[in-house]
């Protein structure tokens, strides 16, 4: 067989973290490079990570989730349980994917982006009648609520929220809040504020890891929202 | 390494059935306790539920479940193939979860409870615009269908029905039909009754399970619907 | 414990390639035959097969999938990450789910049916009130979108489209366009054309396998779309 774990077909950097139960380096027919993990990452068990995948520094990924290949995957990323990332797409800095999301290839999010849990992107309008792959693209400081569904193509602009549960078929321009199915939208209320806080995603990495937050971040690392 | 399985790390009651690759016990930075589980457990393979938390009698647990720190779990509770249990919240009595169910933190579901597959439950109302959690309540004998988002500290009476691919963003008064998205509400038409029937969970727990039914619950076991 | 992997307990034909941490023919009470699976079948890592279920030949299969007992499922399939198949259901020829799809037992699929990610099926109109259980059947060449959900015992006539997010709760006749929370449906615009393309599946099965296609199926093989 061709498919298969390989321990030396992965680099990781200091301070990591690996469950039992990780495969790291998931060779496929045509592979090429090992997977690159930066410093400090925590990587609990059930999870693959194909070959060919590029990650951070201080990376955070939960169980059970499967990060195919040529994905490139920023610093202070955190994925948690049963996300499946089908490869060949694009996180920036400080993303948080909470629990069963689904992007497909050639899905390409910006920095400081949200996403809930149980939220699914798509990257084929007629899929099995036309041969086109086209993902959504995500601006940053981005809160998408969980229970959503993203279609293909989708444009959404910096400093959007998308409520929970909604269907977006259309693009949501920046500075839009955008609920209901199919979503309409307006301009986001200024109580929302224009970026979203890192100190949400940095400090208290997880409920469950009751070490010193990560005050390393500055804020300077991390788009604004234009 | 800090975080790592550790088969010393649970206490399980006796009749118990584990599949291989489950992990109980698993570790985590500042875990205190090690897992309880009741009498006559049935875990399946791919599982992994952390320290902390606590669970009752004939639990039966489906594959590749995430059930992480301090839940609270009754008795006679059936949680299938691929849900995420966040951690910090509580099952009452008799709950089934269907498969790839997401429950987060703070989330309270009474006695009784149905959810059906692929429903989100949800914790914040502005995630990373504000630090605040709130998870749903939910009664006895609730009926959630499958492919429902429930938003975050939505309050559900007892005995309420939510059709299939509801989206809940108000609180759904006891004795009720909610339905759509986003979901109205009515009174439960008669012929619904008032409570759910416990021989549907415990008898005849899983399709693949041949053996005698568990014939020793008591009606009185379990509330009624106020 | 009764439930156990038994690696003695499945038939695979030639040209198989299964990764670590793949479970076949698991083992349930009363259960009696293998797990059958055709040649050249590729299953990735995390999944679970059950005892007396039946696959055909090329079956590929992703990550983390739970396939239950006495499915029956034909030739040149394609299930992706995470889905959960319940067992005592049917799919035709050529089906292709993607990721994170959930499909209660009961529920028919023709063949060259694609569904989309994070789609739910279900079979129980009252849950919990009445034990009646009844899947949906979708017929040929039909196309559902991500992130669906199809409520219990509905009818799919063959050619049908449903669009992204929708809530399908009647049933949808041949030719049909479908859309919306509850659906509503019209006839397909001509554009669609009437069949699923077998090259979108049989050749390139997945991205991440830069082999020679698959180039043995006939057009004959698979049915029509009436």
């Amino acid at each position: 067989m061709t498919t298969s774990a390989d321990s030396s077909f992965y680099e990781i950097g200091a301070g990591a973290e690996i469950a039992p139960n990780v495969l790291l380096g998931y060779r496929y027919p045509g592979c090429r490079l090992p997977t690159k993990i930066g410093t400090r990452a925590r990587i609990h068990s059930g999870t693959v990570i194909y070959a060919d995948t590029v990650i951070g520094e201080r990376f955070t990924c939960g169980h059970n989730v499967t990060i195919r290949a040529e994905c490139e995957i920023g610093d202070r990323v955190v994925i948690l349980h049963g996300c499946t990332l089908e490869g060949r797409l694009k996180l920036g800095k400080g993303v948080k994917l909470m629990a069963h999301i689904y992007l497909p290839s050639s899905t390409v999010i910006g920095s400081m982006v949200f996403i809930g849990p149980g939220t699914t992107f798509l990257n084929a309008r007629y899929p099995m009648r036309e041969p086109v792959v086209r993902g959504a693209t995500v601006g940053n400081h981005v809160v998408i609520g969980g229970g959503v569904t993203i279609g293909p193509g989708i444009t959404i602009g910096d400093n959007v929220f998308i409520g929970a549960g909604a269907t977006v078929l259309k693009d949501i321009p920046a500075n839009s809040l955008a609920y209901g199915s199919p979503a309409k939208h307006k301009p986001l209320p200024e109580k929302f504020g224009t970026r979203n806080d890192p100190r949400q995603i940095f400090c208290g990495l997880d409920l469950w890891d009751n070490r010193p937050t990560d005050d390393t971040w500055q804020d300077e690392d991390f788009p604004g929202r234009g």
